[in-house]
């Protein structure tokens, strides 16, 4: 039964990419409407926060794409998808509002994420998986 | 018995890269060989038609690299792989002839695929599950 | 019950990229350090080695975000994940010492690996299941 509970399977994938400087996280208004308080704590206190920026604002777009549904852009809830750091300093998905119910209605109950970034570029890879 | 049905294992991950300008998407013999007339369709009608051909070409790759055989290049059955896009706009994979028995031969059920372009570069990655 | 054996989770996900040109592999001593015997033999013999020496290098990263540990960078036992290829080129992953034990800690018992680069970028995504 432990087993059983333990399996699970992949629902989705997504990959994104973006160079750091199309993303405008010098705009407030961007960074307010798109990140959560934990993220832009986070991002601010790292060695460079504009690419900390880009690589969660790539790491929301992969997770809609993991959850197969649109983003819709800059109309979408990015704050919804919350990409914080646990003590390992390993990113961790949280969701909320509408990304919730889509993950709800596809019984996705865990989604993986990886960020990296070099100088130039901001990469992300999510997997959505239902128990 | 359902919860058994619903899981499965990874067989196989995949990952590609490419510069869009070097995907020689322009040249119709290459098209012709290497896309389904459902992919041609569809990437001639987004707004960077380029970019569309060179996403799917490395989609094609990546889904080789998680059946986990040699691609085999321009020699390569890449049109076997179809790369199409459900309502949703998420792109799913359609797999026949050689690939389609690669796939059945290593328990290959279901394969993920993500695609993502910046300006310049295309990127793919792709899961191979077994039920 | 064989399909109870067969099926597994996944545990962590990792991407990776770095500019082929940062990745030091003309220097002996990083080279020795980081790659096994295996691995040098290997990438000494590819079209480009340095581009090899690039891909198992993010692979490695890959590896340990997809085990959810920090790598340290430099200071990481980075000999301790191989990265070897099959009989049908497909890379597989070896894990020794520290990385070993990490992967058991958390019942981590398959790694998949893949490896892309461009002329310039080499890029690496890793999956941790456990069954």
């Amino acid at each position: 039964e432990s087993m059983l509970q333990a399996s699970s399977s992949t629902s989705g994938i997504g990959v994104d990419q973006e160079l750091i400087s199309a993303v405008p996280s010098s705009n407030p208004t961007f960074v307010e409407r798109n990140f959560t308080e934990s993220e832009i704590a986070y991002c601010r206190a790292q060695p460079s926060p504009t690419a900390s920026f880009a690589a969660r604002w790539v790491g929301k777009e992969a997770v809609f794409k993991a959850l197969g549904v649109a983003s819709k852009g800059a109309a979408a809830a990015m704050k919804d998808i919350e990409i914080v750091n646990d003590e390992a300093g390993a990113p961790q998905v949280v969701l909320r509002g509408d990304a919730k119910a889509a993950a709800d209605g596809k019984g996705v109950n865990k989604i993986h994420i990886s960020l990296s970034h070099s100088d130039t570029v901001a990469i992300a890879f999510a997997q959505a998986s239902s128990a």
